[in-house]
Formats: structure tokens, sequence, C-alpha cells
């Protein structure tokens, strides 16, 4: 298979991209995570979302325990090349694993970081608690 | 002044986080740049995006030359305090220093990466070619 297209990328020392997940239906930004190049062909390939996690070095197919896949919209590129967006479609409404639907739950409000989403299913429900 | 909300902010071992440029009109994505502590503390006190450019080594008060300013709607930080949205008003309607409105203007089709937005203005019309 041609694989120039990931040739392209520009992968930092550790070979991994940053990768900004985006809801298609109203652009929210969901989350930040990486790929390696074997995550980012995996997710081309499937049509959802597989990451690296760095935290336990190994791919991580988002999703695969709480069913909170992001089926893959479309893949975008920016001007270097070192960073890439997901348009997903979030499975499950929930993208963070605070059971919240975005990561970026914190905003900034006179000098403090303020929590301005709600928790829509606890973690423990989620990703079960035994 | 109370500097805790800097400190909240997860510093990479340069001492910068990355930061998401994003409309707030319609959530397009624009830009991924780079802040330190110093950019971050400005950009808030401004109210006009401040980022710091890796390549140049010093503050980019982003539009100054070309007068694509960023006006800062809303800043948000994600659950691990390592990645910042900027919620903007882009003035000129431009962000990619390729005269695109956005920097992702690549999208993958058919294993190719596909530019798909157009210039709206050339660069050297952006920053003068002399």
């Amino acid at each position: 298979m041609n694989e120039q297209w990931l040739d392209a990328v520009r992968w930092n020392d550790d070979g991994l991209v940053p990768v900004i997940a985006q809801d298609a239906e109203d652009n929210k930004i969901l989350m930040v995570a990486w790929m390696n190049r074997e995550a980012l062909r995996l997710t081309a390939d499937k049509g959802y979302a597989v990451y690296w996690s760095r935290s336990r070095g190994k791919l991580w197919h988002k999703g695969e325990e709480s069913g909170h896949r992001q089926l893959v919209r479309e893949i975008r590129l920016d001007c270097d090349n070192d960073v890439i967006i997901l348009q997903v479609e979030q499975k499950g409404g929930i993208a963070c694993h605070t059971g919240r639907r975005s990561c970026f739950f914190q905003r900034l409000e006179n000098g403090q970081w303020k929590t301005v989403e709600p928790v829509l299913k606890e973690p423990s429900e989620i990703y079960g608690s035994s």
C-alpha cells in the first residue's frame, strides 16, 4: 500500500504527532491525544480513532472498553504537517475520562480555572468499578 | 497578582504548552501554536493572543505585522492541564501564514493529502514583499 501520506507527517522525536478530536456536528473540541504511525494507519483503515497511549506505552483503541468510539468523518493536517485534526462522531457523547463531553471543561474566569461542563456519566459507570 | 492559575498549567520540559486557536463564531480550528508562561499571562492581560515562537525563540504578538490579531473571547484548559484552547475573533479572517483562514487545509482523500481551502490573500500582501 502507498504510504506517502504517512511519510508526509512530521513525527516528533518520539515518533508521535498530536491529534485534536473535534465533533463533526458542531466543531466542539473534545480532546487532544497522540498517534504514532501505526495508530494513524489503523485510524484511516478502520474508520475509528486509534491513539498511542504515552502513559501505557501502547496502542489505545479509544472506546474499546467504554463503547465510546470515535467514528472518523475527516482527517486533516496543518501547514507544518505536525498536527492532525480528526472530525468525529463521538459515540455515547462522552470523550473525556472524567465522564464529560469534552476534556476542555475548565474556563479561565477572573484569574481562576472554573469547571463549566457537567459530568454526564460517572467514570465508575463508564469503565466499571470492579 | 495571584498567579495560581498559571501554576496550574502543566508546562512541558521546555516550559511550553500547546494552544489551539478556535474561531469563537463557528468553532473552526484555526491553528495550533505554543505559549510559555509569559505569553499566557500577556494573552490574558491584553485580550489578544501572544504566543511563543519556537523557531525565533521569542514572544510572538500574533498580528503585530499583518494586523491579523486574535481577540480572545475565552481561555480553556483540558483535564490534564497540558493543552489550552483560545476562543478567538480572528481579525482579517486569516490565521495561517499561507494566507488561508485555517492552517488545517489539507484533507486526507483516498490516501493523499488534498488542499481543500483557498488562499484568501497572498502572503506577500499580508507581510509585505520588500
